[in-house]
């Protein structure tokens, strides 16, 4: 008898083994599957180059934006999901009316320098405005100068980014106090207007935009940023002829209430319908920027990986959600609407996972969520070690994402290598041209392998 | 007593503890300073615009090559190492007279294609020669032909990289017998040319070439290289116009005897000087390309791997030795040249390492090594996983160096980001403004790191 148990025994180890076995070969296969699709398909960069080509310069409100979210919901509908659909809303806004202008003054000669308008900056007058430059290189200078030198000033906030740090976020972080802030604090002891420098790791001749805000209360001041190379030439030629003026022309306006709408997509769960792992991405890109890297890369991203489930015939247990947010870089609008829906919705969310952070190299991914979810998803991600995701980490999710933490869903975020992200961002220089399709293609693999383990394995 | 001896012993426990703590935090900070002055720096970046602006195409014997001699040379006098000199020798070389062209005759339309001569290839008559298409997709495919299909024919090896693998240089190793033996096993059965698809990764116009030997005694037929894209086009066109005639146009001559030099510097060591780290790139690039990947990165990483070590004052105790070869990509003569003279000289090299993989982000370092060596490299490497270097596994150290290996020489090569090296590898696109400064930067402090770790704590 004993030998007959232990021989029951060994077979039911030996089956279990085997099982165990198949399942992680299973998933193994499935995985090297997804990349090796990925790597071969250029469908999600065609698809990059359709978004922008036809609608570069998509801010919320403009017909850019109209026109993506037509282009986007056209490219999810071909491959054919269960449900597609437009979550509409209403927002305020804000447009360029003509590209704003910047020149300095040297003796006889005028210089045109290259700028851009920040964020909700507001219009000179028509003939623009014309001052005296004060250099600083902190937030805080027009604190200590004072109304008396600040007064009818441009005030030039010139802080470089510290170009040491190796995470370029970081230095991102470290300087964006001036474009946040600068126009506010300035205008606080009476400035005529603020020129930040470009929020750039490199010196190049593209001036990058960004949001910007002004202080309640405060007299809002016209708010422009100049490239890297013309922020040295402009320093320069201030030490050079102290009292230099520099004349700007800004021509912007704020639209009441425009309609718009994120996009909803999904494909059902086979066996919980009603669980949803969300994948995000953010529709909307600077109107100075065809938005490659920031954000039509993740929303391709994220788009193809819907493209791999149906054309690798994997049924998702659970319900893939896609939503591609509008608006990121202005008010956050599209991602407080849907957060808004999930809270009424009462539908659970897994996690959410979001693509903002460039087409580029995928290195592995920053997760907001307890010790015990991070914990469970970082194991979850080991397979992927072969293919370069080495790097979980505590980290950002994303700003889409950011509100579903309320509701205490775990927030992913893809991370890239960070290193050419700055050269592009928020700038003119953020082409298709500049995104790797392998690259790309690789952090698309990645996610769409993580869903995969996430809804066969869950993160509990 | 045994109070005074327990005390005595915490003493030096904890002295013993303050001065191991001390030296890590020595190499931790020194490390660290590394890769702020190289991440700040753009010394490095604009002399690789010097060498690539100043001389491109700079192959073996060409009078670019010369060229890059003396500017590589200036730039490491300038840095003030303590030695200097040119290895000269003499070899033979290979050169193109007037680009190459190809083009496809359609009906009475004539079409042009993006090709490149590849290396070593040899003229057609002044008019060029015309032969009908045959395309083939592997390098047996003229054996299982025969004479009678292939004679007179001009084979057109199309074969693509299989874009599906990871990493791309497994692509490239699965692709490359078309180029090098291509031409060969065409002649062998009477073609009249050969043609061969770029090793890219992407659909691009740039024609990318690379060497390919003739086989003795085997008639050596022209042979070119295609871009991919215009091998697609050049395919389709082949199968609606079957007997298609392509025309060839080749005008290349050998050169018996070109007088080249390696360069050597030298920072000698405080303890060992007669004890060597050798830190080597190769000066020569294709004659169709600036090489600023291929590999006028790497020469820039070396220089600054020794102006590093001069400005942040780091006396190393064995001898830091620069070595930038001649003629990697044709013939490897300076590689052979100088592991001769390392065989006459019989001084000890710890490691030799090589940067030849681009101006890319750094992952790792690849060793050939034995296991005991291996090991101690890749602990050496720890500190380096906080700046992204992960990847430190059993692979190649450089063609440049290999030859030291017979003298048991541990070879160690810089391992990056491949994704994007085929899109500029051997082609005009390997320009300056596709290297990122930043990625660049950090191969060179990764480099750097890694000699200050060696020289400090040795292998053994």
């Amino acid at each position: 008898m004993i030998n007959r148990q232990m021989k029951t025994f060994f077979l039911i180890t030996l089956l279990i083994g085997a099982l165990t076995v198949s399942a992680q070969d299973t998933e193994k296969n499935t995985i090297s599957a997804i990349y090796q699709n990925a790597l071969r398909s250029y469908e999600s960069y065609n698809k990059l180059n359709e978004l922008c080509t036809k609608a570069p310069g998509r801010l919320v409100g403009s017909k850019a934006s109209e026109l993506a979210i037509q282009i986007l919901k056209a490219q999810i509908e071909k491959i054919n999901p269960d449900t597609c659909w437009l979550q509409h809303y209403v927002t305020p806004s804000w447009r360029v009316k003509s590209p704003c202008q910047a020149t300095v003054q040297v003796g006889t000669k005028t210089e045109a320098l290259n700028v851009v308008n920040l964020g909700l900056s507001v219009s000179t007058p028509e003939g623009g405005i014309t001052g005296e430059i004060l250099e600083v290189r902190t937030l805080s200078a027009p604190d200590s100068l004072g109304s008396k030198v600040v007064k009818d000033k441009i005030v030039f906030f010139n802080r470089a980014m510290d170009n040491s740090k190796i995470t370029t976020f970081e230095q991102y972080g470290g300087a964006i106090d001036q474009r946040a802030g600068g126009a506010s604090k300035a205008a606080q002891y009476g400035a005529a207007g603020a020129i930040v420098r470009s929020l750039s790791t490199e010196h190049y001749d593209f001036p990058h935009t960004g949001v910007s805000r002004y202080k309640e209360g405060i007299t809002k001041i016209p708010n422009i940023s100049i490239s890297t190379n013309d922020a040295d030439k402009l320093s320069l030629i201030n030490k050079q002829h102290p009292g230099v003026k520099v004349w700007i022309k800004s021509d912007t306006e704020t639209i009441d209430s425009a309609r718009t709408a994120n996009i909803i997509a999904e494909i059902k769960g086979s066996k919980h319908p009603e669980k949803i792992i969300l994948i995000g991405a953010h529709i909307d890109s600077w109107f100075n920027t065809p938005g490659a890297h920031d954000d039509g890369a993740g929303c391709e991203q994220m788009i193809d990986v819907f493209r791999l489930f149906r054309e690798l015939n994997i049924k998702p247990e659970n319900t893939i959600r896609l939503v591609l947010f509008m608006d990121e870089e202005m008010y956050q609008s599209g991602s407080k609407v849907y957060a808004e829906s999930v809270g009424k919705e009462k539908k659970e969310h897994i996690v959410s996972i979001e693509s903002d952070a460039g087409g580029l190299l995928p290195l592995g991914f920053g997760i907001e969520a307890d010790n015990f979810v991070f914990n469970a998803i970082k194991k979850l991600t080991e397979p992927l070690f072969d293919y370069g995701i080495y790097k979980t980490t505590i980290g950002h999710g994303g700003t889409d994402i950011a509100p579903l933490k309320q509701f205490g869903i775990p927030l992913i975020g893809l991370t890239t290598n960070s290193q050419r992200y700055f050269e592009y961002h928020h700038s003119a220089n953020d082409t298709v041209d500049q995104v790797s399709r392998r690259e790309m293609q690789l952090g698309t693999a990645a996610i769409a392998s993580l869903v995969y383990l996430i809804d066969r394995n869950g993160i509990k």
